[in-house]
């Protein structure tokens, strides 16, 4: 780029005090209105953090290694980003700002950084894992609107750890999925599958978001949860767990995804279950009923949300493909 | 670690609001005063951020695709998250916390990703660079202290890049190194020594840096300058540039590091010169002298600046290790 045509004003002699008006000037030219908005945030609170602290070099040396650590050690099997996101809270709260739910619908938790898009289409009834060592559990479920009609043909991506609390993916020479399958809600919005008992687990603390863990006095365990995702055109995208009730890390979890909504006791089959979905006696069972929301209703109570925290923030705003932009007109 | 020994609130049902508190609270036992101020820091200003622009998950998504990306392009010989801190105005923004300099000092400036560690100790007069394609430029200089006295057996860590704008460790199939060396003041304070003319470049711009900057429609450009880096016990480690003056980016410097003091006219060598210092005919001329701080009255300063900071800011603080954290006594 010619210099010329550099329409900001002159960058030198930059000070505690003036770097961040500087670096905004010079950011100023993005087209973007969100980019622009989420930059200029983002020097900011950079810049407040590292006054309010005084970071030293030293330590700005130590965050760089780290930052680095972090994304090295990330692979297409181990999102690092991912879990240091989860740990500090992050990924929980970007979920209930993207997916803000309605009361009497399902709530939503962390993805975590273990969904893959391989499992395989699998038919009701199926079981989804070949662990042997794993407590049989039947799974009993059921998708409906808000207004309690049931939806069909409902994408649902399940996925859970073995009885020793690894997921397929962390197991070397993983050749095909494991614990995990898509299936379809039929025409009643109902879905079954068989699986096995949740075990509480440890998220992966070999790395640098472990070593942080443990300089935090943290543990890394997550109590007992089954993932499930929801998708179907026209209903907003859920992303969920369901926990099961009485683990001991019901309140401790490592990435902060228990709801009191999703937990769930986890029951024992009765003679005509066991015949009528054709497993063994005493496998464990967990019923529920999962509760969607339409995209345009959650579109609508997102935007609602972000306008209100924008009033409180004293922010004059609008809303720029459904995300707040500030309104300069 | 045993769920019973987590003294901390349960931590369940987090929403929008209470998320932060309660990372902080289970964060709270960590035992390193500074390090559990820093890290409170960071989840505020993380949560705040996501809060304020509220941030969707597609573009959380995004960010951690541009953070992994940042750190899997990072090698020995480049460091892309270095980079990113430079764009952003935070390298040079702690340059400034960590290194206050007092009025008659020599200012310093950002280190950049290009400093190495294996640069060899060169004698006064030596040339420093191996590219024919350079103009050639005799660098004369001093380090004193701030009474004037000239300080003897300074390392000085001196890099370059060559005549076409790439530093050594940009070159595929480095085997030594080429445009760096380490010289050692002599009793009169004095160092001297042959390179070319420093020019300007783009810091690597291939990476997710790059593409960034694209975004926000700037130039990658740095103006001509060369890095200087002075060392000796009892005197605060200054790492600094001197800038050619009339450089057509030296008010645009993609990493903010130019400063008014630090600017240099590149003269050319006299015939006296030219026998004196055994230099071609018409080569070019850089003459500066350095003013190095000790570590003491750096030390004091940056206590005081960061005390009147914390004031400012209405924390109330105290020094730990040199560097604040929350008076809690």
């Amino acid at each position: 780029m010619d210099p010329k045509d550099v329409e900001v004003p002159p960058l030198k002699d930059l000070t505690i005090d003036n770097i961040t008006e500087n670096v905004h000037a010079i950011n100023s030219r993005c087209e973007d209105p969100r980019f622009k908005y989420i930059l200029e945030r983002i020097v900011t609170h950079l810049h407040d953090f590292a006054r309010e602290i005084r970071l030293s070099f030293s330590e700005w040396e130590e965050g760089i290694k780290f930052l680095i650590e972090v994304g090295q050690i990330s692979s297409a099997t181990r999102n690092e980003y991912i879990l240091l996101s989860d740990v500090l809270g992050l990924s929980i709260l970007v979920d209930s700002i993207d997916h803000p739910k309605p009361p009497a619908s399902t709530d939503g938790t962390v993805l975590g950084p273990f969904h893959t898009h391989d499992a395989e289409l699998a038919a009701h009834g199926a079981n989804i894992t070949h662990d042997a060592d794993g407590q049989p559990c039947l799974i009993l479920c059921t998708v409906k609107d808000m207004a309690g009609n049931p939806i069909e043909d409902v994408k649902i991506d399940i996925w859970e750890t073995d009885s020793h609390g690894f997921y397929d993916v962390q197991r070397p020479g993983r050749i095909e999925p494991d614990g995990r399958a898509v299936l379809q809600s039929a025409a009643d919005g109902s879905f079954w599958f068989k699986a096995i008992v949740p075990v509480p687990y440890t998220i992966p603390d070999d790395g640098p978001v472990g070593k942080l863990l443990k300089i935090m006095k943290r543990h890394a365990y997550r109590p007992s949860h089954m993932h499930f995702m929801f998708e179907k055109p026209g209903y907003d995208h859920l992303v969920t767990s369901l926990f099961l009730r009485g683990d001991p890390y019901e309140t401790s979890d490592a990435v902060f995804g228990v709801k009191e909504s999703l937990l769930t006791d986890l029951g024992t089959v009765n003679p005509e279950q066991e015949k009528t979905y054709d497993v063994k006696e005493g496998s464990k069972l967990i019923k529920y009923d999962f509760v969607l929301v339409t995209e345009q209703e959650t579109r609508e109570l997102r935007e609602k949300n972000a306008m209100q925290a924008m009033q409180n923030l004293g922010l004059r705003m609008k809303i720029y493909h459904g995300l707040p932009v500030p309104d300069v007109d």
